[in-house]
């Protein structure tokens, strides 16, 4: 497996673009193939994920994205905006509403700009190339807080996944506003197609927390085109890799982050309870907090793994931080390691975070991405709206 | 029902005293009765916790506080010394050490000063009186970033219960770095006392959220001194007022807040439904810094209860917002209401936010505390430790 260029254009047969224009964004892909999805679970969905998620599986042909409001909690009139969205797309490029898919991202009841979606689809839609500056403007068209475009593309067994993302805040386990839209040339069924995206959504997507919210506009969207014959292991192998290098740039990206925090639980009696003491240590405000502040408050990290409803004994946990390069354990088998502290100190003044905990209690393991609670992320979120 | 002076000090035969040295605080209170404790659930145990909780269901004499260290993650020596504190007691009271119950909060992972306890022990049960400035000083020793000293009473069929109690952060539901000492001299048994103090607790401590986190060290300790006959009913209506307010108060002097949350669910499914959804709301980083920041963004609330485990349908969804004299309403059964939004936005300049969510999907109730979410949160638990 190699990494390549051209987010979603690196698949052959895929064209991309995007305009923002203010706050507002519109981004475009199109491509045929296979399409399968992965959606929030939160109980109140947006309209283009109760449109979009209704066309799948299916043969889809195109996707619209739409940065400026979520269309969540918009009724009826949410629903007719979204699927007069399709209908545009599927006017100017002479194709089945059915076979486009629509997404949005912004403020929740807010109903979406359909005059300025209508008066930007041909630039849009005209804009459309296989470059790669193509994937990088849909990139960027559907950004809202994010403060950096986020696209990756790799190479394996000679087919290819390429992907673009969105998401800063409202990031909790199980999705959160994140958009993630993947295109590869595999052949593979529909249902191979959506096991792989769910395995590489639960290890990748879901292990990620910014704020622990949760939205209700989560998508990720995976289309293949069916062109290159590639083994199902290789393929889930690709596209773990990519979901997974998305979602690490969403935390890196997490509004008003400064450190990024990724968490290794091993030793856990189950790969769920290292699942959620994992998630629960990234979630943790007072982990967050201290993590900004450079403070060795250790016992916070316990703490969270305590309460994650994972098992949890004393006697049994070692804990290290690490800045990826050098490592200092505080804790061995329940005991407190003498002058660690000092050295834990040192290594947080690093941008990267690596909290490691071995449970000693089986063999359950997994790793979790997060980033820290900033000042900034108080300010970001405190006038979102006004 | 009415409301007394004296904190435990209310209660005849109560005696209360407590030191603050810095960072560091002793409190102890005496008077014989039937105690019943209810603990943190988290996996992590503090000492004191794994201590006291051993005692109880019990006959008490004397609790002693410490603030400095949680005592927790301390191995066999955090044993030793929470063990120790009860004797120091036990001696200069001429009483059996396994009458004294034991708390501590402060960091994890950092043992207590026995030295220091040692030397102010006989300080600080030299000072124990009957007098309400008894139950005040020892509400104020146990304080670590509590701004403001918390205890009340009640009187309630002729009998007595007071309480005090400290917690600020690590707050989250299922109670949090939150100490309860609560007395009376009502004659109930055992085992009405912990049923009582259960249900009081779930319906108070347990529906606060600050930040979420919840910590090593919880305890409530209700002791009875079996004075004054009382019905079951009048005394659990009597608990869960004073364990509400005690509630209230944490929730106001959560660390770094401005605003002051409470959060009514009717119409849910059913009570849980009612209780995860009132707990998701305050537990919403998003709800709470939109509310620092004034910003009715209310779709954040709806996101919240939708990701909460409860039933939510969005068309039978009314939300309002109140500052507890004026209501502005939001949605009406899952319409926009048209123009609320200024006035739910002038209304939230108050230090008091009351949101109401109607489900519409039943006769499940809940409410539930917290507080907003601040730069001062963010600073004061960045450099807590150090």
């Amino acid at each position: 497996m190699k990494i390549v260029e051209g987010g979603v254009c690196t698949v052959p047969g895929i064209k991309a673009y995007g305009i923002k224009e203010g706050k507002l964004g519109l981004a475009a892909i199109t491509g045929q193939g296979n399409t399968v999805g992965v959606f929030t679970q939160n109980k109140i969905r947006a309209a283009p994920v109760i449109v979009t998620s209704r066309r799948l599986p299916g043969t889809m042909n195109a996707i619209l994205a739409y940065s400026g409001s979520a269309n969540a909690f918009t009724g009826k009139k949410g629903i007719e905006d979204a699927e007069k969205m399709a209908q545009l797309v599927a006017d100017v490029l002479g194709i089945d509403p059915k076979t486009v898919a629509v997404a949005s991202t912004g403020i929740i009841g807010r109903p979406v700009n359909m005059d300025w979606i209508e008066g930007h689809i041909k630039e849009v839609l005209g804009g459309l190339t296989p470059e790669p500056s193509g994937s990088e403007a849909a990139a960027r068209a559907i950004m809202t807080t994010d403060t950096a475009m986020k696209q990756i593309a790799v190479e394996v067994e000679g087919a290819r996944i390429g992907g673009i993302a969105k998401g800063s805040g409202m990031i909790g386990p199980n999705m959160a506003t994140m958009l993630a839209f993947i295109y590869t040339d595999a052949e593979l069924p529909s249902e191979s197609l959506y096991k792989c995206l769910k395995r590489a959504v639960d290890n990748s997507f879901n292990m990620l927390v910014v704020d622990g919210d949760t939205s209700t506009n989560d998508m990720v969207l995976l289309t293949a085109t069916g062109k290159k014959k590639i083994s199902e292991g290789k393929f889930q192998e690709g596209l773990t890799f990519l979901c997974t290098e998305l979602a690490k740039m969403i935390a890196k990206d997490g509004e008003g982050a400064t450190k990024f925090i990724e968490v290794h639980i091993t030793g856990a009696r189950s790969r769920e309870d290292a699942k959620k003491a994992a998630k629960a240590v990234v979630r943790s405000p007072l982990v967050k907090t201290a993590i900004y502040g450079e403070d060795p408050n250790w016992g916070r990290i316990v703490a969270a793994m305590g309460n994650s409803g994972a098992d949890v004994k004393e006697e049994r946990v070692t804990l290290a931080l690490s800045d990826s390069y050098k490592t200092a354990t505080l804790v061995k088998k329940g005991d407190v390691v003498e002058g660690a502290i000092e050295q834990a100190k040192r290594l947080m003044a690093k941008d990267v975070i690596v909290i490691s905990a071995d449970l000693g209690l089986g063999t359950g393991e997994a790793i979790a991405w997060g980033c820290d609670l900033t000042c900034d992320y108080v300010k970001i979120n405190a006038k979102y709206m006004t």
